[in-house]
């Protein structure tokens, strides 16, 4: 939670405007992702849910929005300051997801990651155009590099989530599958979405909450990194410590620009073990033929095998399910897949 | 060929009226799978490619469109035969999209599979409440149990493409596949479609020469099963023997109904080895994040790699590429992703 930011007296640090401007702004830029539907999936869950399967989404993963949306705004208020490029340290899908905006952008791309970080991804940056700044594996070494790359190159440090300009744009996630369920004919009751640092989380909530009051905002998390669900039921923000999860893009703790609004905002909050993320991931693979990573089918897994979640969506006809993204090495997917059928049999 | 046909002394069997008819039939049905694309493979393939990803289909491949078709025309004609049933023989896609197709209008399905076939597959069909009849593995045996079954229920047998109905059903994949590229503003000036028994590829010619004749129709096939190739470059059918590609799903030989279109109709034909069929298999996995088997890929290999392909579609800036079906074994996939990267490195 080292980023504070302006948010010029407002309760939240995003509100609406900031979503609808982000939609106009990356227009073109991201994939209008499609809306999908599965019958088998239906009948597994007892109700209807609409997919918005966001692994189709430039480089594989909806943090292509938030990006865009903060590099093309940085352009529109400070062409000065990002002709001296963006900053940020991720090893995960922000960081393609900067390099991506910041070359279409014709600005320099500076990404701090772990030495011990694995090549693939440092090499998938790279093909980006960005320019990869390895450091010791720890948060200390992290942020006091981040730190140096700002002060040499004057650029705009850009943090994965907790940023206004990142959760408005992935709060674009959240406007198109309510306008794609209205033209389907098949109105949202409730919406389940993943929540790791809550930049996706807080985004759609926003969304959400401001056009459709009436539409439940439900967040899923994986047991093995619940620091957002312990703090919603204790009602004092936790941080995530030792997370251990096969959902590895869920590991970060929320912000404090994203947790006030997932705090006030959002319906209920429910766990799934890495069994059923592993069984919810394989269905998608299976039956709706997509390469969905773990963290992406914490929100199915809920849907299909969370009690309390049942209980908590009686009435709800029209669920919309959001798939966070798509990047998974194939080999470990199927290891773990073929874990669980040893454990079914 | 042992399905022969009463085309009313028209030309070929079918007409564009045929698929739009199809096109109406089946609407609600099945899926209207959206196009996609991808900057990645554009920039690989050194032009615009509309994906049509057939594998998000029912049942995961696009031979739901023509089961469909068949189905719900023959309940439109002969309610009472249909309540006899319908009977194919086949253990891939076309089984389980029958299968389907007869739950949905609520009549019996047999299918004729070899006493060898997967027990994956049968119970894939068996969970579509279809009732499955083992017989040897040959040709001849194949067709004395289908004749066997027809006598025994007075059903109708649904040959998996040499049938009107089944190929008027596969055209309405061209037929979106021309709006959805329109309605995208990147007008189509060439579309590649994949070719084994010719079902999808006869519907999706006589859609396109119909409605728009200067759209290029180009065939891609896979080397280890080129009957088709063979057949166009030599003038005179030839059968398909001894196939022997990983593009599992493109064995069979063309029909003689399906295959007049083809051969007076298509623009050129294509084809790939096995090498670089899992190349794009795999880069679409990556890419795309979508599922797809190795036979839907041939069109995109063709696309990618083939010399005479991209002299022949000089000039062509948007072209349409068809992804057949996502029905593969995950380990299977993995597997010859892994035995590339081994050649590769």
């Amino acid at each position: 939670m080292s980023v504070s930011s302006d948010t010029s007296g407002k309760k939240y640090a995003i509100s609406l405007v900031d979503v609808q401007a982000a939609a106009q702004r990356i227009k073109g830029y991201v994939h209008r992702t499609p809306i999908m539907t599965c019958r088998t999936l239906d009948a597994l869950a007892g109700r209807h849910l609409v997919f918005k399967p966001e692994n189709l989404q430039k480089v594989g993963a909806f943090k292509a929005r938030g990006a865009f949306n903060a590099v093309l705004s940085i352009r529109e208020t400070s062409p000065d300051t990002l002709k001296k490029g963006v900053i940020t340290h991720s090893s995960g899908n922000h960081a393609q997801a900067l390099a991506l905006a910041a070359r279409d952008a014709k600005c320099p791309a500076h990404i701090i990651m772990p030495s011990n970080a694995p090549s693939v991804k440092k090499d998938a940056v790279r093909g980006y155009g960005a320019t990869v700044h390895e450091c010791e594996p720890t948060l200390e070494a992290r942020e006091a590099t981040a730190r140096a790359v700002e002060k040499e190159t004057g650029g705009v440090f850009i943090h994965p989530y907790n940023n206004p300009l990142i959760m408005a744009g992935q709060g674009t996630v959240a406007l198109e599958l309510l306008e794609q369920a209205e033209e389907a004919r098949t109105p949202l009751d409730a919406v389940l979405v993943q929540v790791g640092g809550g930049g996706l989380l807080s985004g759609c909530t926003i969304t959400l909450k401001s056009l459709r009051p009436e539409v439940k905002v439900f967040a899923a998390e994986p047991k093995g990194a619940d620091d957002t669900y312990r703090s919603l039921k204790s009602g004092k923000w936790v941080p995530s410590i030792r997370p251990d999860t096969v959902a590895d893009g869920l590991l970060t703790s929320t912000g404090d620009l994203t947790f006030p609004i997932i705090k006030d905002q959002i319906d209920d909050i429910f766990v799934v073990d890495d069994r059923e993320i592993i069984r919810a991931t394989k269905l998608v693979w299976e039956r709706m033929k997509l390469v969905i990573e773990p963290s992406a089918a914490v929100t199915l897994a809920v849907a299909l095998y969370n009690a309390d979640f049942k209980r908590a969506a009686e009435g709800c006809k029209n669920i919309g399910v959001v798939f966070s993204g798509g990047n998974v090495d194939f080999e470990r997917a199927v290891t773990l897949f073929k874990t669980l059928e040893e454990l079914d049999s």
